[in-house]
């Protein structure tokens, strides 16, 4: 355990481990080695280190966005109220087909700044561009699960090995679990790929022990196309393959049936809930309460900028909760304490990460301080319950990622914003000029 | 008209009048009566007045929340997951049958600095104590519209008029469309008082021309209660006792059919859709795709910020068109321009506004700065897109109403804000000890 070199103070500490303890006068202690050597009560923690921060507020584990395409923040706004497929053609693809190396890096700095900002410090990214949103990630400070995305539109001969082992070297050279970049494995879809690609995509993850990520069950098209071209659904398809012999996790969920859900449960394959995405698109509202009875693993993400469109998971926080209580009738469906564990140690769990969202011994010093000094805090008989329902982004004033203070006053540190900002224009009109 | 006596000039001005114009580098002109005496590109503008406040960011509306019950954020997060019954009689209800006038003032006072914060400039209330709600809003500096509840438990002998009677002297007291509170009246609903009581109510409220408003078809229990008892709904019931001779507004109207529609299209009675309340209680999802195809006015509202558990408009405002999607599936269902227009002029029709929820000249000089310098709103391509699906209420930074500025670098000017959290913080321990 390396020695304790700063401690911050707040008036509440939000734990989130197993036991969920929310602690007054309560403090983190952070190691050289950017973990938390110790976190409790200030009064039963031993001699302070001699940095002590007394920030006060609630401090609580960064958030964790466990399913992402960020650097299509340049291609946000684009086509809305467009039925998916229209969308797609004629808003994102011709923008995305102009994207260069560097518009990802600007578009996944940008979006970073975004989350940070917003108190989300990990996410999990499905994209190409892997090195550039790697090094974006590492300049902003943030933390990321990085999965390289494969789509047959670039394997236009049917074969995925030139771009598995892309994405192997890519592990090879990246994935750095005492870093802020870890890597996994992200075949687009069953119905995109085919489930045999799949399957070989899932042994090469579950090889090196990687996350194995992929969208599942997004759409009813999307399902009724696959069951007319397999005759059965995707889950059993991935399932038949191999493909949840390692880590995994689905994204979306959204027509996931009794029969789906068992699989996953057995397997202990995670999901990744979008609840504003699916909203947006017009896919639905997946059966999140189902799916957390059936013993499954449940995060949140925001999807892409584009389907969203922000970064900003405290609106996933609010909204999982509440859709799984208005989709069953019943305001029992889904308690203020599980949503939190679903954008913090859940999601974390889900993306193959044990070290964060919780603030423990030996976890990562990732963490935000939100202000309390709000009337949408007040009176405070319940504050997890104030924190979930009456909380949001614009209360998080500072955020830490391995220690170290990456946002101050609701502003990134890490970064020129004002030229990030520039950036973002500029790159998105260029791509968006004459479409 | 009167005289402009100065000037704010944004990077935008979103007018939200029936042409919903975006104005690069525009100006609003606030006359000497805290009317609109001018908007428009600045270059299209006459000489300026004296005061020229280069703002910058987005001039626009402030937000009209169409049903509020804002005293009780005094028992907000209280009893969360409950079933709605369980909730009014083991949380709310105990709790407010402590609340003294002096705990609804500050509940109010603190309410109403939450939503000026958030820039939501005017409120539509119903609730009891309405000297104390009407005194807090002229207090902050925000606006309302005021409508003393009816409820049975406050006439055990079935008799309205007593209660009547103050709301009727209350009118004649309060009223006052030059200034910030107007007056309505509202009867709780056709399931706790009965049809002809209802109509009793609203027969006065037309003979003032005032507003009627009445909590419709919330649950689906409070639904099949009404049919049970007389044999058809409360929305027909309402029309055959004449309840819609006047100005009305029905909120919630999750469980309205295709006939309760008509008779509410045909009848020019607006709805106020509460969506994250509806959901929160496991309520439903309204139907407001049809109530729009329809005819009806469709506003939105917070509902009390027990059962939310915040004010903050922005949410409703992001999630309308998105559960409009969800719920038929369709991405088409909603625009953001349609969002915009119910958190604004569609709100303010419905709660009987005509000169708030738009810039144009003439109306109220109630409006809201929205900071652009956010990677929200990049790249920008479509900004009436970015303000509704990535905005959020955290980039409010000012707030003017009646011309004057009430809120800058989003805290409140006109209170003192310390003192108004420490009496929530005390009032609402007080209401909830031994419960």
């Amino acid at each position: 355990m390396a020695e304790a070199v700063r401690r911050l103070e707040g008036d509440y500490v939000l734990t989130m481990d197993d036991e969920a303890r929310l602690l007054p006068s309560a403090a983190v202690d952070i190691g050289s080695d950017g973990r938390i050597a110790a976190v409790g009560a200030i009064a039963d923690l031993g001699p302070a280190p001699s940095d002590v921060d007394r920030v006060g507020g609630l401090l609580m584990p960064g958030l964790v966005n466990a399913h992402a395409h960020t650097p299509m923040t340049l291609v946000r706004s684009v086509g809305d109220g467009l039925p998916l497929a229209d969308w797609l053609r004629d808003g994102v693809w011709p923008r995305e087909g102009r994207m260069t190396a560097e518009d990802a890096w600007w578009g996944m700095v940008g979006g970073s700044v975004e989350m940070l900002e917003s108190g989300v410090t990990t996410s999990c990214e499905m994209y190409l561009f892997e090195d550039q949103v790697a090094d974006a990630v590492e300049r902003t400070g943030g933390r990321a699960v990085v999965t390289p995305g494969v789509i047959s539109a670039l394997s236009p001969d049917g074969r995925v090995d030139g771009r598995l082992a892309e994405i192997v070297a890519f592990h090879r050279a990246r994935h750095d679990p005492e870093g802020r970049i870890t890597v996994g494995f992200a075949p687009h879809s069953v119905y995109d790929l085919t489930p045999e690609q799949c399957g070989e995509i899932a042994a090469e993850a579950a090889s090196v022990d990687a996350l194995f990520h992929i969208h599942l069950e997004e759409t009813r098209a999307e399902r009724e196309l696959v069951i007319e071209r397999y005759g059965r659904p995707a889950t059993q398809l991935l399932a038949e393959v191999g493909a949840f012999a390692g880590k995994a996790m689905a994204a979306h969920g959204v027509w996931l049936d009794a029969d789906d859900r068992r699989i996953l449960a057995e397997a202990g394959v995670a999901v990744a809930h979008c609840p504003l995405s699916n909203l947006k698109l017009g896919s639905g509202i997946a059966p999140v309460r189902e799916m957390l009875a059936d013993g499954i693993v449940v995060g949140v993400g925001t999807d892409g900028p584009a389907s969203n469109d922000n970064l900003d998971l405290w609106e996933e926080l609010k909204m999982a909760p509440l859709l799984a209580r208005g989709r069953s009738l019943d305001p029992r469906a889904m308690t203020a304490r599980t949503a939190l564990t679903l954008a913090t140690s859940a999601s974390a769990m889900a993306i193959g990460l044990s070290d964060v969202g919780h603030l423990s011994v030996g976890a990562h010093a990732d963490l935000i301080r939100v202000d309390l000094d709000q009337p949408a805090f007040e009176p405070g008989e319940d504050l997890l319950t104030h924190l979930v329902f009456a909380g949001s982004s614009r209360y998080v004033t500072d955020v830490w990622v391995a220690g170290k203070r990456v946002v101050r006053g609701g502003r990134v540190q890490t970064v020129d914003r004002d030229k990030v900002l520039a950036e973002m224009a500029a790159r998105g009109r260029r791509l968006g000029a004459g479409v």
